[in-house]
């Protein structure tokens, strides 16, 4: 033990149990429960921090005054959330890395299935009656067969391997772009710049697994797309600032045969947002999901264990997992 | 050699390099080429016929004219589409099973996954503007998390083991209702009447790819479907005829969080088709594409090709291989 906590939890999605496991080795402060004096009053004596998304009480002039505060726990995978530019330079940041790394996996194999056998666009020219039965498919309806194809993975932690071992039981190749080659049997590495634009020439499948820093953000811009496949797959279930918005669009409407399946969405003024520049949800390939693989992965309980067990290591003065650069996250990119 | 035989091919789905081949060991007739007075004139003399669907100029009076006919080879992977009452005794007819395997597994992964994961319910209900973004789902939303879970497959051949595998990779459970329990490590195998019914009442999803007899007509009928988890997944890319129309959208509507999910139909005139007797497509638990699976495998020439080649295999004088026993198909129901 290393003296008495103040730990301040952010989010309701922190279970009772866990708040009285949590209580043995800090004072807990449920942000809900705290009227603004109280909490104005509180602040200076906060040393660690427990937050799903930011918690909007948590201005950057309320976050100055928390001068104690050493550590902060993501409940949420990525901590590209966290407000790092406010942040002193003595404050931990722990990601929860790995935490939803098999319901985002197996939700990253729905929409590359989905977007590779067009079975939401089927589906719904079967509800406008614009199918009739055939024996042999028409030119341009064509499905994408898995088998022996080459599929791309950006990001290859918990997210990406997962995704891999399944894609190798399909039969595919699996090339992944990551910072630090794997040992990982029948997988080709790619890394740096280079190594990126080289990997892209060459999949029928692309999954974005990366968190979103100041080095990824965008990293799918109109270059990058433009040397892709033209009836190449790209699925997203990592952050939708991933992909330039615009040159996304322009890209959908120039290669039909080209589709873009996400369960993640664009920033409005720092938050995720269904709100969109142009109009995706009209186009027949695209594919999108309202950000559920996430909270599909919370409704289990375990990242929320996982973040607990991480705060607790902080709490007896261990070494917290998943600890991040913050280098990588303090940007000027607006979130 | 077994002396000159004479082929009929009865569909033009065999591609002219296919034709070339088969004329080494055969006088070759194209059913396309033919005028009804010369078709009628050849028919005696056909002794092997190459068929995709049935073809229409084919009818019973015809076919009893052809009494040199000894084999017909499917390039559909059924045989539920031969008009077996109509056959002699003698004449062998052979499936195109595990031709489109690959292609099938794969849908049918696609399909399972597009319920489990509800992409096709939430991209609509985007669409239509009915969802806003939110941190955790509401109750009755859940998303269905395959890890760990049971998956029933209902027969255990060239799609259903391939399946079976993929199942392995993403952590479920496999039970396989099969007649012959084959050798697979981790597959737990039920057979018989009995065997079903007791497999059926354990599984979060089932996935039929069992050929369509006399035996498996509407096996899935409404006492089986409420043994079922209320909750549970059906996926049918096999023959739409397994499942009992009336019981499968009663169940649906009874039961909001079961899906179906299918890319076959019902038969209307003893063919397959997209109409329906209920509107199963207004139903936010229903998922129907209108048959690719196979098309998509057709469409990769190796069903023409293993069919072809099983086809020498006859006009050689060999033994084909996947003969049916005729007695599963001779039955009163209607195709």
């Amino acid at each position: 033990m290393t003296g008495i906590h103040n730990l301040l939890v952010g989010t309701d999605v922190v279970d009772e149990k866990s708040v009285k496991t949590l209580s043995r080795y800090s004072r807990v402060y449920k942000l809900a429960d705290l009227a603004e004096d109280r909490l104005d009053e509180l602040l200076p004596s906060i040393d660690s921090l427990l937050v799903f998304s930011w918690p909007r009480q948590l201005t950057s002039d309320r976050l100055r005054r928390m001068t104690s505060l050493r550590f902060i726990q993501s409940i949420l995978a990525g901590v590209n959330h966290i407000p790092f530019a406010s942040l002193n330079s003595n404050v931990i940041v722990s990601s929860n890395a790995g935490a939803y790394s098999d319901e985002v996996a197996e939700y990253a194999w729905a929409l590359l299935l989905s977007a590779a056998k067009r079975v939401v666009e089927l589906h719904v020219s079967l509800r406008e009656q614009k199918w009739t039965l055939k024996r042999t498919l028409d030119e341009g309806s064509e499905i994408t067969i898995l088998r022996e194809r080459i599929l791309g993975i950006l990001g290859f932690g918990g997210i990406g391997s997962m995704v891999g071992r399944i894609a190798r039981e399909f039969g595919m190749q699996v090339y992944a772009y990551s910072r630090n080659k794997a040992a990982t049997n029948c997988v080709k590495f790619y890394t740096g710049t280079s190594g990126l634009n080289e990997l892209l020439k060459k999949p029928d499948a692309v999954v974005l697994s990366l968190p979103l820093t100041s080095q990824t953000a965008r990293i799918m811009n109109a270059e990058r797309l433009s040397t892709m496949k033209k009836d190449a797959i790209l699925v997203n279930v990592a952050r939708g600032e991933l992909v330039d918005e615009k040159a996304m669009y322009d890209h959908l409407v120039a290669s039909p045969n080209f589709r873009y399946a996400t369960d993640v969405w664009w920033y409005r003024e720092s938050r995720e947002s269904l709100k969109t520049d142009y109009p995706f949800l009209s186009l027949p390939n695209f594919i999108g999901t309202p950000h559920v693989s996430g909270p599909s992965g919370l409704a289990t309980g375990r990242p929320v264990q996982l973040a607990v067990e991480n705060m607790i290591r902080f709490l007896k003065g261990l070494r917290p997992r998943n600890v991040v650069n913050p280098e990588e996250y303090r940007t000027s990119y607006p979130y």
